[in-house]
């Protein structure tokens, strides 16, 4: 399984993903689910990948090879809008889905698989992207201010209640990451180390690339107090008098 | 959708569940899902459905016919023991689906159900069940506190971080509700009006059967004081200084 959240603020993007894979509770695996795709000054691109492996990382692979090959055929660093680059990424899906889909079907195998894309192109404001199996995407509007793909319930409540357009980058950090201890709490199939990733509006290059694993401090430390105050602000509700009153 | 969670405490039980049932978004109603056996001093049994309704209301029919008929034949209220109150459910459940499942399955439709059983029978201890579509069950341990049916994910989390099986039964009513909330707020098909049943162990009878709909003013209360404690608790958490600091 997998969790990424990509988030569209004000004044840029914040993108985190686990790195766990697992094809049986015996076959855990640790993949990095982010690539980051950047010419500095000129454009910066992030994409998240979920679902079965062998196609994410076919998407990635002919995503990969296209840039190599160069030429007029579009690519994530020649096209010049994120649409037309999320147009690149369901392209590749596509021909993933061509190439494998019948093989998987006889194997009673789904072809899922689902991709956040996110960043900025010059000339463009940072835009973000959800894009399905299918190879077709939608866009955030100013309405929406985040995507998730895989296991994204558990973490789906905190960010509807704190996180707006216009919370800062660093909040939104703190918030992927929270909304992440909850699902890695919940799902042993997600874990860490974690992706972090951070662009400022207009930089045009990532801002700051983390990898979280057991040993970092920052994160064990909200963690523990973020439980903590979970606990104490719960222990501070009143309680029901049901029982005490009329029972 | 529905969403139920029952929690087995030193103390007691409690039950909580929504009502509300879709079968597409312009067909939305209600219909409770839990419902109380009781014959005070003697037993009480809590029983919690989701899934399939055309399901589910068969097996609440079956199990109430047995109960009218009368006679030898095991039934919701003669039986001596929890275990086999929750024997009695899955064989409800496997007549309705010796009866529907072929039909179901020629119209493509998942003959999908999963019930929660608790309750305590005397000379035994409270005991809490969750019954399979097959009609097989387990039972808590003494490692498990709750179990949920339906839409589960959004309130698992705070249910994980707060509540022991030494917890109040009030603290359980009051948790019970909050991973409600979160629920309600992720998933439309999740709605008013609940229905909550504390049980005190030892007692054999329903101490407190609520039901909560959008005038109670004790879940508007802490709905709005539990949202607020989380902001504030987000806010407290130390920001990550990877921003300000080497980017």
């Amino acid at each position: 399984m997998t969790y990424c959240v990509g988030m569209l603020l004000d004044t840029g993007l914040v993108f985190l993903s686990d790195s766990r894979t697992s094809a049986g509770v015996d076959q855990i695996g640790t993949f990095r689910k982010t690539t980051v795709f950047e010419q500095p000054g000129e454009r910066v691109l992030v994409l998240q990948t979920s679902g079965n492996l062998a196609v994410s990382q076919s998407v990635m692979s002919i995503l990969r090879e296209r840039l190599q090959s160069g030429g007029e055929s579009p690519n994530l660093m020649n096209v010049h809008s994120m649409f037309d680059a999320a147009r690149c990424v369901g392209d590749a899906l596509r021909e993933v889905h061509r190439h494998d889909a019948e093989a998987l079907r006889s194997f009673a195998v789904e072809f899922n698989t689902a991709l956040v894309l996110g960043g900025q192109i010059a000339g463009e404001t940072p835009r973000l992207f959800s894009i399905y199996a299918a190879g077709n995407f939608i866009e955030a509007t100013p309405d929406n201010t985040y995507f998730q793909i895989g296991e994204s319930k558990y973490g789906k409540p905190i960010i509807d209640r704190v996180i707006r357009r216009s919370s800062s980058l660093n909040q939104a950090a703190k918030c992927a990451l929270i909304s992440m201890d909850s699902t890695i709490r919940s799902n042993l199939s997600v874990g860490l180390p974690l992706d972090l990733v951070m662009i400022r509006r207009d930089q045009l290059r990532v801002a700051r690339h983390v990898t979280i694993g057991d040993d970092n401090a920052y994160f064990s430390g909200i963690r523990a107090t973020w439980s903590e105050a979970l606990r104490h602000a719960f222990a501070q509700l009143p309680e029901p008098d049901w029982l005490t009153a009329g029972a």
